[in-house]
């Protein structure tokens, strides 16, 4: 088990309440601050947007959050207004079996599109979580569990820092696997801090995070109906002095950031972690545009994934990412391989190459450019035959 | 072999001269028209640009041109200058084997990036070329051979015209297989004609036609270094009436969808081909985007191979195309098989859809939005285990 730290004042529980069919794998999630908190997030920009994200968008920030239900296994998504009614009503039943008030308590939802949830399952699974509620490393392993689908492994991180009145914590949990587009992922985070916050500090904080670790990632592109992130704050630990916050905030940025890699490395079917970096370009969104182009191409995911240091689907990815540029402003490596300076291919050891993608999981593509000082890393994964095997044959 | 109609007064040659490593497949091209054509190209928007690219499009459109070499097997991009210069002699080459000036020649060429030619096998290969030039069919597939990659199959096709002088013959033959992105996709297509045209004329209709076929194709969605449409007029037969025009525009455009769906038809591994219909948006362009969403979905490709009706991911990717609409704006439906009306799902028989998709090389995905009356449709194919293998092992 990872050694982590788990904020104070939470309590959580994982149980199965039958929407996975397989009755040992739970399916449902409870999040529960002892006193309120508040919450703010960021969530998918896809247009077709699941039910709870509509209703966490409501919702959010607050300064009165009391919990979070997850459940896994149905994405509620275009359930039409029968999914909204659903999600209300999953909030109210936590609301009567934790306490508090229904507006109080969040919902996500992860997994197959388009089914209407098995509505007395769910109520009796948020009852029974709502029993088996528990505090530190047992909770938060049995959440972290419930809220997989495809994953293979447990997502958590934490970290701890001194400010002037004792110990802060930050914990945070996520699920990935599959539709890992960026702007966000089919990605749940809930990043929980016993640190008192405000809203509007809180809220800033979720977009800022968001933007440098979630939304840099991608498996192949297609952006989910469910991502969102949720960030907790309860106070149940020592407060932020204002010359503190800036350590604070980057806790934040790199718990979420460590999940979100976490994400990519047990991205469905994967074979290999692959980092773009690409760094001299004028403006942060051209660094982006560039990166996403090269980290959702099949042609560079299937090359990465074959050992084949085929530079060229790099290089040409590239070229159609909608940045303004010419070869010779481009310097493209692989690990510490050179492979094209300016414009120009270099002579390389073709099975050096091939052997450094072959023995490392993480590998790194590099694109420089010369046009300015802007840059950005995003992180994807390979596409392999088991990415192939694990979605030709999802639901049926 | 098909039944295809030969465009008069074109000689076409294809032979082996060591751009490829298997002695018996063909890798050089000639296409002659034996008076001068005029000519016009619709070519790649990648910023990088193969060199031959750059070549043809600094000599169309032209009223002049003479040929076309091409070479199958190395895409001579990304070679930096070096590339330019084997481009004009090969155009050079060409013209002292042939007849006529460099200048009238023009070059296209396709396979991996960024090694240099073997030029003088190619100088070679295109003197063999042009002592081999013959009319007709057996010109016709020989050339068609000559130009593919990792096609299966030589993609010709022709339409015939009564016109009132005559009859004009519109002849074509395309390369695809991988690097499939709209705006074009790794294809290399020529379409001839024996009517004269006027340069201005043959550019409008390289645009035109370009935009509804070429680019409305996706295998994965990278696009190529070395895209090129090129269409040539010689004037060998009778001429074209302004009244006949529409009908003579109507048949390039035909012959260059023939050759379009023949290239998704034989992407690389692909077990499907997947029409997408998108209907009633306000713009033409807001269907292709959510068009191009729902193609180069992996997820939507996958669950296509895996025969599995999950119109979820349909729906999903065309809500993060960057339309703006609300769910109950749309409808979807597999074939004859309406699976979600104005965002609510229907139920349907999965066995019956999942038998339509299993059953049928070629399905369809319609998405009827209600917002307008603009239409695209849109061709893909499906992403399975052989397309990975392909191209996992492409270079080495």
């Amino acid at each position: 088990m990872n050694d982590v730290a788990v904020a104070l004042g939470y309590r959580f529980a994982g149980v199965h309440c039958g929407i996975k069919a397989q009755p040992d794998r739970a399916d449902l999630a409870l999040i529960v601050s002892d006193r309120p908190a508040t919450a703010a997030g960021a969530f998918t920009r896809n247009r077709v947007a699941a039910a709870p994200v509509l209703l966490c968008r409501e919702r959010l920030p607050t300064p009165d959050a009391r919990g979070v239900v997850v459940c896994s296994g149905n994405a509620t998504a275009c359930t039409g207004r029968r999914g909204l009614e659903d999600a209300r009503r999953m909030a109210d039943v936590a609301a009567a079996a934790v306490g508090g008030r229904g507006e109080d308590f969040l919902v996500c939802s992860t997994g197959v599109i388009g089914r209407p949830l098995p509505m007395p399952r769910v109520e009796d699974g948020i009852r029974a979580a709502a029993r088996a509620l528990v505090p530190g490393e047992d909770g938060l392993f049995g959440a972290a569990a419930a809220i997989l689908t495809t994953d293979t492994r447990t997502k958590v991180s934490s970290r701890t820092l001194r400010v002037r009145e004792g110990t802060v914590t930050v914990t945070g949990m996520a699920k990935g696997a599959a539709m890992i587009g960026p702007n966000m992922a089919t990605m749940l985070a809930f990043v929980l801090t016993d640190a008192p916050a405000v809203p509007s500090h809180l809220a800033e904080l979720a977009v800022q995070a968001a933007s440098r670790t979630f939304n840099c990632i991608s498996v192949e592109g297609h952006t989910s109906t469910n991502d969102s992130l949720i960030l907790l704050a309860n106070g149940a630990g020592p407060a932020v002095e204002p010359g503190e916050r800036e350590v604070f905030d980057r806790a934040i940025v790199e718990v979420s950031g460590d999940l979100a890699r976490a994400i990519v490395a047990d991205a469905e079917g994967a074979a290999h972690r692959i980092t773009v970096e690409v760094v001299g370009l004028r403006t942060e969104d051209e660094a982006r545009r560039v990166a996403e182009a090269v980290a959702n191409s099949p042609l560079v995911k299937t090359a990465v994934f074959g050992a084949d240091p085929n530079w060229g689907r790099v290089v040409s990815a590239a070229g159609y990412a909608g940045v303004a540029f010419e070869e010779t402003d481009l310097s493209m490596s692989m690990g510490e391989y050179l492979l094209y300076r300016r414009g120009v291919p270099l002579a390389f050891d073709a099975n050096a190459v091939s052997a450094y993608l072959k023995q490392n999981r993480d590998v790194r593509l590099r694109l420089e450019f010369r046009l300015g000082t802007a840059e950005v890393t995003f992180w994807t994964s390979d596409l392999t035959y088991d990415y192939v095997r694990l979605n030709a044959d999802y639901t049926t």
